[in-house]
C-alpha cells in the first residue's frame, strides 16, 4: 500500500464519472506535502491572434481522465514515486495584464515555497514568464523548449513588450534563463523578418529547426538537448503548437509540418535524468479544438512529463 | 454573512477557472448537513437508441458555471435559503444493468437518509426508476413530468422491461408513483401503436400533449399540473427532449416541435409551492450536443428547479 | 395482419441497426403495386450559392429511422392505409444540367405510370420543375408552397434560366402549374429588386409573407391555402429553408425569422383533404447541417406529408 | 441609375465569389463622402468569460454576402437612399486595454468627423464605450439597448472598471448617455446580487425584462422605447446575446430564453423614425458559433439597422 | 463478364446516390452463395468509457461508397475473385449483454454455416468474442491483432468479465484462440498495473509495442506476424484505435502516437497468404468522429482486408 | 524601403483584423504591373462527388493571414523579390459548365497578357484545364502534379468529358501539356479498372505512386521530377487531396495514406529552379473542412509555391 495520493481507478469507476481533476487525482488547496503540484493557469491575456488558452486547464483536466498509472515504456509509476495532486487553478485577472503577471508569479511562488515542483497546464505562452520569475529565484535556469515559434521577439503592436511572442526574451533580460543552456526544438513557419532569430542565436540559444529534427530524429536531438541543459536545474516548456496542427488543431497560431505526437512523446521520454525544476504545457485553446484531440494531446504530454519529474524526485530522494 | 455554502463568484474569479462543480458550489463527499444535494448519475444503460447521457453530469457541471446567485424573476436566492452542495456522482456500473439499478437506489438512499433532497443530473430516463425506489420509500409520490415521450411502455426488444422507455410503468407497478397524481406535459412525436398511451390513461395519468400546451400556454397548464400534484410530496422529472431539438440537440431521441426554453422556464417557475421531494434533469447526451447548448439548457433548468426547491425548504422550515 | 409494407419496428430492432431506408421501409426497385413511392433525387445542379442538397436523400433516410407508425395528433397510421416503400434514388447526372432535368422527368414518370404518387426527398428546388413535368402531364396542378423564397425569378448569371431560383416561373410558362391555384407561404428575406414579386402576383400567385403568417397563425393561413388549392390535384412543395435557420441550418440560402417546426407541422396537418398529386421536401444540404438536425426536420416533414397523402389515398379508394 | 455605392449583385456574381466585404459593398479607406460607414471593431479585451468577439467582423462580413438590396417588409432600398461603404476595421491593440479604448475612440471620431454615421460590427460590448465617447461629443445620447444583460455593473475582479459588463455605467458617469432616455430590452438570466439593477433603475434607465417583452410583444414594447428615445439623437446597441442561444450560440455569455430572431427583426423595424446617431451589433464570437448561424444573425440585424438608418438619413436630407 | 456481385460504379452513378451498402454491393438477406459476407454488428454493450460503436456499421457503409474495384498496389480485384455482398446487420439487443453475446454468436454461425467467411464492421471489441465462438467451432484460431490495447484484462468494475477490455482473455480461456499463434501489434498507452501484460505474455502471446513497430517498420513486423500465424486458420482483428487519434478520432479510448494510416495499410497488404478465417474492424464510434474521417478509415481498412481475403479464397479454390 | 506591394504586418495589426485578402496583400482589380497574381477561381462545376471547392478561395484567403514574410528554410522573402497582389476572384458561372470554362480561360488570359504569372486558389481540378488553355497558348507545358488521383480518365456518367477526373487527358488531347514532361506524385487509392492508368503511362506520363514516394523520400523523387520538367516552362498543380485526409479533410474525394504536410512542403521547396509558368492549389472544399485545417494547408502550400515563383522571377530578371 502506497503512502501517496492515488488517482481514481478507471477499472473501478468509469472515466466519465466523478469530478474532473488532473489525472483523477485528489484536489488539494495547498501544495504542502506534495512533491509535484499539477496546476492550471487559465489565462491568455498575452495572445496576439486567436485567444482561448484560458479554457485550456479545464479541458486538459477533462481529457486527462484517460491517463492510467504506469508508463508502458519506461515502466515509471509516478504515483508510487512521488506525492502528486491537483492543486487547482491560479486565480488570474483576465482583464489586467500586469496584474495577471503578478498573480501568476505569486501563485507559483506559493507552490514552490511549499516544496513542490509545479507541472503547469496553461494558458498562453506568456504565462511562462511569471512562472519563471517564481521558479528561478535563486539562479537562472536552463530551458528545453518545444515550440513552432522561438517566442523571443522584442515587442508587438508598437511597443507591447509582454505578449505570448516575447516571454523568453524578457526572461533572459530578467536573468531568469541562461541562454547558453537553452535549446528550442521544432521551430518552423514563415518569419516576420530575415533576422528574426539573430538576437536569440547571438545570446547563445540553440535553435533546432523542424527540418533538422526531421533529419536527425529524436534520439540524436535529445542527446544534444540534454547536453545543453547539463545537470543543472532546467525548465521544460512544451508549446502544443510544436505538434502538427492535424494532431493539435486547438491552438492559437498553428504551423503546418510539426512533430508527430509519437515523436514528441519519444523526446520527452528522453528527458530522463534532466533535473526538471518545473514544466508547462501551454497554448491548448479548446475553442479551436476538434473533438478534444488537442486537450488529449496536452494531457498525455503532461503525463509524459510527470513520469520524468516523479522519477527525478525519487532518484534525488534516494541520493540523499 | 450567510451560514450556507456559497458558489464561487464569477465577478471575482472568471467562470472558466477552477474545478468544475455544479454551479461552482463546494464538492462534498457526504450529504450530511445539506438541504439539497446536487448529484450526478453518469449512466445510460437503459438507452435504446443513441447512448451518451452517461457524459451528461460532467458537461452540465461545466456549463453550470454560467449560473449566478439570484433568480431574476422570482428573486429567489437559493444559496441564502438552503444549504446546497455538489455531492458528486454516484458510482454506477456501466456494464451490468441490474447492478446499476441497485447502485443508484443505494446512492440516492444515502442522500435521502442524510436528510437532503436530491436534485439529479442524469443519466438516461431509466435512472429515475431506482431514484424513485429510494425517494418513495414511505408512500407513492405524485409526478410532474416534462417529456416528449410518455415512457410508459411495457417492454422492448422481446422482453427487456428496464429501458429508458419504461420507467414510469415500472414505477407505478412497484407502487412508487400514484398515477392519479401524475401529469405528463409536452408529449409528442409519432407513436409505435394507436393504443400506445391507453395503459397510462387507464391508470389515471393526465397526458397534456404538445399541441394542447401550445393552445393553452404555461399558466393554464401549470395550474392544472399543480392541482394534480396537490400538496403532497411530488417528484419532478425534466427530460431535456421535452425542449425543441433546436434548443437541446444533444439527446438520444429528439422529437421536432418541442418547448421553447422560455416556455419551459416559465413552467418550472410556476411550480412554486409544490412540495418537491426530489427532481431530475435527464437525457442530456453530450456526444450529440452542439456547442454545449444542451448542457447549458440542462444546467439552467437545474437552476430553475433549485430555486423552487430551496424556497420550498425555507418555507417548510419557517412553518415548523 | 396488414397486407401493406411495414417499417422495421424500433421496439424490436434498434433504430441504428439495419440498412438505412426511408422510414425503415423495404427498398423496392419498381413502384409497381405502390400507392406512394418515397423517392430520393440526389441532385443540386441548380444551386446558385451553397451546394450540398445532392447529399439530402441519404441523410434524410438516416434520420427517418426516428419515425414510428402512427401520427400522434391525427391518429393516421399511414402504413395501414396505403402501400408505401422506399423506391430508391433517381439516377441523375451531376455534371450536365439539361440531361439531369430529363433524367428526373423520366424517373418520376416511371413512378407515376406505375400508379404511385411520389413523395420526394430532394435535391435542390430546381428538381421540382422536372418532377412537375412528369406529374402534371394531363392538366396544370395547384401548388401549396412553403418557402422563404418565391423562386419565380426569370434568370441568373446573365441568362441562366434553370436554377433553383426559377422553377416556378418555368413551370407556369410551361403550363404545369395554374398560378391562380398557387399559394406561397413564409416568403421573407431581403429582395434583389423592389418589383421582384410583381410577376408572380400578376400571374395570380398568392404570396403570404412570413409577417402575415406570424400575425394570422396556421389555421387561418391554411384555410386560405386549402381554398386556393380547391379540390383539384395539387402539388405540395416544402422547401426546408421556410423553417427558421436555427431549426434547419443545413440549407443553401438560409433566411432568418422562419417557421418554428411546430408551426410547419401544424400547417401540414391542416392539408388534410387536399388532393396531393405529389409532394417534395427540398433543399436539405447535409454539408451545412448541424448534428443531423435539418435532415431530421426534413424526415419529419416527409412523415407529416406521408400521413396526409396516405389518408387521402385511402379516402379516395373508399369513395370508389 | 443611382449615384451611390452598390453591392455586388448575387444574381450576377455568386455570393461565394469575390472579396468579402460588408454586404458586398466597396471597401473604402476613408469615410469621406459616406452617409453611413459600416465598420468593424475586431477587439474583445473587455471580455470576462469566453473571448472571441475579436473575430466577429470577419465572419459577419462573410455571412453578409447573403443580404440583398431591398427590405421585403418596409420596401426600404438602403443603397438607393444613402451612400454606404465598408470602411474597414479599426486598428486596435489586442494586448493593451487602455490604449485600445483610445484607438477605438479615435477611429470612430475620424468617421464621425467625415460626416458619416457609423454602423459597427463588434467586438465585445466594451467597444460601445469608446464609440460613445466619439459619437456623443456634443450632448448625451439616448440609448435603445437590446441585450440579455444590463451591463451596468461597477467593476469586476477586484476593481476592473472597464469590462464588457460595465460600459453603460461608465458612459452615464462620463455624461455620454442620458439615463432618462435609456431603455434596455430583453434583460434576463440569473443575477449576481438582489440589488444588481438598482443603480440603473435609480438613474432612470427603463429595464424591460424578457418576461415583460414576452407578455407585451414587439409593437407595444417598441412604442414605449420610441417614446423614451424621443426624437433626440439616439444610439442603438444590439448585443447578439439578446437573441436566444439556439439562434445565436456564438457569443460569450449565452442566456437561455431570449428573443426569436423574428421578434428581434420586428423590433428593429419599429425603430423607423428614431434619429439613430450610430449603432452597433456586438458580441458575435465566431469560435463559439455553429455553422455561421450567429454571424448570419449579426449580419441580418445589421441590414435591418441599415435600412432604418438609411431611411432616416434620406428623410433628414429631404427635410432640409 | 463476371458471375459475381458487382458494386455500383461511381463512374456511372455518383457516390452520394442510392442506398448505402458496404462498398455499394447488393444487400442480401442470406449468406448462401457468398464467399465473403460483409456484415455489421451494431452493438457496444461492452464499452467501459465512451459508447458509440453501435453506430459504426451505418457510417462505415456510408463512407465505403468511396471504395472502387481494384487495389492499386496489389492489383487484386476482389469482386472478380469472390462472391461478396452486404449481408446486413446482425439483430442485437442493446440492453441485455448476455443475450447480445448469444445473438451475435448465432448470427455469425448462420453465415459460417452458409459457407461464407465473415468480414465484420463492429461494434466494440467485445463483439469479437461471440464472433470467435461462431468461427472457431472446430479448433482454436491464430490471431493477428492490431490495437492500442491488449484487451486481455480479467475483469472491470468489481467483477464484470465481459467488457471490451477482456475479450481475448475470455477467448483463450474458452479455447477459441491459440495464444501461441497470437500477435498483438501497436500496443501502447499508460497501463493500469505494472504487470498488466504478464498474463498475456505468460500465455505465449507476442506483444509488439508501438515503439518496437516504429523501430522495425511494417515489413519486418509482418514477417514475424505471418510466422506466428503460420499457415493455419487465423482471425484478423483490427481495432481502429490502433491508428493515431488524429486519423481515427472517432473511437472510445483514443491513445496518442498510433499508426499512420499508410503504415496500417502496408501491414494489412503484407497479410497476403495468411489463411484468414474471418476478420473484423471494430471500435469506430461515429458520435466522436470528425467529418467521417474514422468511418472512412474503417471502410478503407475493410477494403484492404477484403482484397486479402478474396485473393485467399480464389487461391484456395484454384488449389482444389 | 521596397518598391513592391507588402502584406499587412501581423506584428502591427492583428491577423484577425482588416479585409481578408491572400496573405494580407493589397487587392487589385488588374494584374498590370504584377509579377505574380494571386487569383481565386471559386467554381466546382466539375465535381463528381462532394462539391464545395467553390468556397475554397474565400477560406484560403482567410487562413492565409497566418503567413508571414520570409521563408524560414530557404530564406526567400517573396515580397522583396517580386510584385505580388491579390487579383481577386474570377467571375465564373456556377450553373453552366461550358460557359464557366470559357470564363476561366478568359480571366486567366487577361492576367497572363498583363505580364503576370498566376498562382491560383481553386476551385475543383477541372479549373486547371481552362487555366492551361490560357497559359499554354504558345507551346505545351510540362507538369509537376501532386495528387491522389491521376485525373486522366476519359469520361463519366455516360459521356461527360469535362469533370474533375478528366482534365489532364483533355489537356494532352488539346496539346496544352507535353506528356513526356509530366510527372504525377502521390497517386493512390483503389481504382475503377485494372488498366485505369494505362492510357496515361502510354502517353509517357511518369506516375510515382504513394508507395514509391514513401520508399524513396522527397529528395530522390523531386530530383526525378525536376529532371522530367527539365528547364522548360512548367505548370505545377497541387491537389490538396494528395495530402493525408487527417491533415486536409476538407476535400471532395479523400484517400487514406497521403503525404504528411511536411513531406509536401519539402517537395515544393525542392522545386527551386523550375521555371513555373503558373501554379494552382485545388480541391480545398471548406464545407467538409474541420476547423479551417485544410484551408490553412492550402494557404501554406500557396506560400511555399509563391516563394519558389518569386525567386524564379527575380532570378530571370537578374539574368536578362
Amino acid at each position: 500500500m502506497t503512502r501517496y495520493n492515488q488517482p481514481v481507478d478507471a477499472a473501478q469507476i468509469p472515466r466519465f464519472a466523478g469530478h474532473s481533476t488532473f489525472m483523477r487525482l485528489p484536489a488539494v488547496t495547498s501544495a504542502e506535502g506534495l512533491d509535484i503540484a499539477l496546476v492550471g493557469i487559465p489565462w491568455d491575456g498575452g495572445t496576439t491572434n486567436r485567444a482561448g488558452a484560458r479554457h485550456g486547464p479545464r479541458e486538459i483536466r477533462n481529457q486527462s481522465s484517460l491517463m492510467r498509472r504506469v508508463h508502458h515504456v519506461s515502466k515509471i509509476a509516478p504515483f508510487e514515486l512521488a506525492n502528486i495532486a491537483d492543486a487547482g487553478d491560479l486565480q488570474v485577472n483576465p482583464i489586467d495584464l500586469m496584474r495577471a503577471l503578478e498573480e501568476i508569479e505569486n501563485g507559483i511562488s506559493r507552490i514552490v515555497e511549499a516544496g513542490a515542483r509545479p507541472l503547469i497546464a496553461g494558458g498562453d505562452h506568456l504565462t511562462t514568464l511569471p512562472v519563471l520569475r517564481a521558479v528561478a529565484r535563486k539562479a537562472p535556469l536552463g530551458l528545453i523548449h518545444f515550440d513552432a515559434h522561438s517566442d523571443t521577439n522584442d515587442s508587438y503592436f508598437g511597443g507591447a513588450r509582454f505578449t505570448h511572442g516575447t516571454p523568453f526574451r524578457r526572461a533572459i533580460e530578467e536573468g531568469l534563463l541562461d541562454p547558453k543552456r537553452m535549446v528550442q526544438i521544432g521551430i518552423r513557419g514563415s518569419n516576420y523578418e530575415l533576422d528574426e532569430h539573430d538576437w536569440a542565436k547571438a545570446e547563445g540559444i540553440r535553435i533546432i529547426y523542424m527540418e533538422e529534427f526531421t533529419a536527425r530524429g529524436p534520439e540524436d536531438v535529445m542527446a544534444e538537448a540534454r547536453a545543453i541543459a547539463a545537470d543543472q536545474p532546467t525548465y521544460v516548456s512544451f508549446d502544443i503548437d510544436s505538434i502538427d496542427p492535424s494532431m493539435a488543431p486547438g491552438t492559437g497560431t498553428p504551423e503546418l509540418g510539426g512533430f508527430l505526437t509519437r515523436e514528441a512523446q519519444a523526446m520527452v521520454r528522453l528527458l530522463q535524468g534532466v533535473d526538471i525544476a518545473a514544466a508547462d504545457v501551454v497554448e491548448v485553446a479548446p475553442p479551436f479544438d476538434l473533438g478534444g484531440m488537442t486537450a488529449l494531446t496536452g494531457a498525455t504530454m503532461m503525463f509524459e512529463l510527470l513520469c520524468i519529474m516523479a522519477e527525478n524526485q525519487a532518484r534525488k530522494r534516494g541520493k540523499t
